[in-house]
């Protein structure tokens, strides 16, 4: 394996290495007795005893011995909403009472509170009300999210969310990529004047947010109770001349032909898909585009219908598996959670739920090259768990705690 | 409300403060503005401003003003199986992959593969596994636990993992209810010898065990795939002689008259009881017996049937929700969280969960008059969360932590 000559600034020695990297030939890409060399923010070295240079022992600065603990990737949750204020456990409770959709939205309930909510705060206060989401998935060793905006629903408000996010990465040294989802609901005010809406959505707010920096994809919620095919067509459209990656919530309460338009579009995921057709499933593995498994809504809102997982594996198309972390149907601020309803609910086996928040996880946030494996040449993003089997963090419910974090060479 | 003269410890002031106590007219019990003072282990006043003598406010030994945050009575887990080495990750990967029963017995999995692995350590090596699924409880506020034995399976390992369980307490300052399960599984020597292992688990270990201190109460696994009717009987007349209270794993994959069994003893709780008759709910409305929820095997087990929650609610048999956290079939390390399954699987109101995890976990203790509540005479088990909406705590999944603790009076 290729190595560099400059001092190394960590070696870390005596782990069980999950690289999740497909090339070695083990399940979870696993090196036993495994060492990891780090210089600067990447890794230089992966393999075992047998491969290491005998100078580059002594040539690193620090050395680590993680005492047969395993080695892991970074963690990335692919797919959040996890900017936002307030929360609606009390339309939770409403519903559990027994309150019909009428009285919910009577009492201030739906995605028109949390609309509301976050159009009232200010940019600090949607920090200090977005943070401790992103810091409790941090916490289980997620070190690449991504996160939406969809809850300004005006340009200001969306602004804000997207700085707000950006504003995580840096508070907690985690690599954010943002998406623009400016087509997630119809806002209130604009109930009459649908039209007017999109426009303003793909053709101003899109493109003026995107010269702020602010923008890294772009999604939109295409549903009969959303935003139509066409007028989706035209915001990818809008972000292809823009030169951003598209991805879709599709498929997930019809078959409306989302995961074929977002494959047409070369898109980088398609994101629940429950309902997607065999014919759009060819079509994602031809595009190349990532099937982002969302089980956490799934089990809130009790679907029943499954996604496609055989097809999936069949056509070899990627599955990335996420928390979909949002107020109304997925206030779930665990990815290893998501990862056991992965297992559970939709029966993937362990290893491919750890492939999807890993490898697959930065193949759907367009980060293949740098992201979701330990390899030379990657971001050293990694997490230990004392552990005896990989199997063990899709297994156990809650209390997932590493021993040791590292984002981009650092110790966290 | 009642207050005692002498010098109290702490009086925490500012609290919204969730008693659980069904004489407060307001859901949760909910005291706004409230006050709760500690003397000793035990709660001597609880009210708002208007309710406190003058004199008391300053006669406190320390205050603490909470700003506002909710407190709640400790979470009360009342069955699990927390006390076992080992796990089986790898089981339930084979299972996902698609290995049938046997071949997963042959792989040496299986509830016997516990059994091994828990007889095989020392009691020091039990302990130290065990602890920090205790440890993961409490993190989250659960100050009493239920332990079961039941992977011992001969007397030594038995007596075991009764020890452990009563050192998990001292050493997290928790209060342990200890449960004598010897009638979990048929170990694989008494195969052919299945009436002598009754003898010996019924007439001989429990005694001993209850002679050494160990045993608070007794439960068996009443199931087709487990013990009969008559075999349970048995051990429940054995229990009744030695002035132990029974509970039971009862009606879970089919009804086996295990509600209505144990209503007939005047048990603390039946268990599971999916399938319960409308005939045995009436009995244990008659009895007293909780009906204890375990949302987490419902889950991993995929299974369909729910309990028959209307029944409870208009019989009025008060409902406990528990994790059952065991390494087979729910390991589940997280009292919230099972409090959240019990809302979105069983439909529970989230008021209905909380009271599942205190005060009728209380009950199904036999700890009505200590536990579960805060309330003037019973123990200064507290815990502080800093949310606005008391159904926070069954709407969010993962990362709940409290912001205090308190345990028998004591910070912890
Ligand atoms: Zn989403
Ligand atoms: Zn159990």
């Amino acid at each position: 394996m290729k190595t560099r000559n400059d001092r190394w600034d960590l070696l870390i020695q005596n782990a069980r290495v999950a690289t999740m990297d497909p090339s070695v030939d083990a399940p979870y890409g696993l090196i036993e007795a495994g060492l990891v060399g780090i210089s600067g923010r990447q890794i230089v070295f992966v393999g075992n005893e047998n491969d290491l240079p005998v100078a580059m022992a002594e040539c690193a600065t620090a050395q680590l011995d993680l005492g047969g603990q395993f080695l892991f990737p970074g963690f990335i949750d692919c797919h959040t909403h996890l900017v936002f204020a307030g929360h609606r456990a009390h339309e939770f409770e409403l519903r559990l009472q027994g309150a019909s959709y009428e009285q919910i939205a009577r009492a201030g309930g739906g995605i028109v509170s949390t609309v509301q909510n976050t159009r009232a705060v200010s940019e600090a206060a949607l920090l200090a009300a977005s943070l401790p989401r992103a810091e409790a998935l941090a916490a289980e060793g997620v070190s690449t999210l991504e996160i939406k905006s969809g809850y300004g629903l005006d340009l200001d408000s969306e602004r804000k969310m997207l700085r707000v996010a950006r504003q995580i990465g840096e508070a907690l040294s985690l690599t954010v990529r943002t998406t623009y989802l400016g087509l997630h609901a119809l806002p209130p005010e604009y109930r009459e004047r649908r039209a007017e809406y999109v426009d303003l959505a793909v053709d101003h707010w899109l493109p003026t947010l995107h010269g702020e920096g602010l923008v890294d994809a772009v999604d939109a919620f295409m549903e009969h109770i959303a935003f139509t095919r066409d007028e989706t067509a035209r915001l990818f459209e809008q972000a292809e001349r823009l030169g951003l990656p598209v991805k879709l919530h599709a498929d997930q309460l019809s078959d409306g032909g989302g995961a074929a338009l977002v494959a047409t579009h070369r898109g980088l995921s398609a994101d629940h898909i429950e309902y997607t057709s065999p014919e759009a499933v060819a079509a994602m593995a031809a595009a190349g585009t990532v099937a982002v498994l969302l089980p956490g809504s799934f089990y809130c809102l009790r679907e029943t219908r499954l996604p496609p997982i055989d097809q999936f594996r069949t056509m070899r198309v990627p599955m990335a598996v996420s928390t979909d972390l949002n107020p109304g149907t997925s206030p779930l601020r665990s990815s290893l959670h998501a990862a056991n309803q992965a297992c559970t609910l939709f029966r993937l086996t362990p290893e491919e739920a750890l492939q999807g928040i890993t490898r697959h996880a930065a193949t759907a946030l367009g980060l293949a090259h740098a992201k979701g494996q330990i390899q030379v040449g990657m971001d050293a993003d990694l997490v230990a768990y004392d552990i005896s089997h990989p199997a063990e963090l899709c297994y156990w419910l809650g209390a997932h705690q590493p021993t040791r974090r590292w984002t981009l060479g650092q110790p966290r």
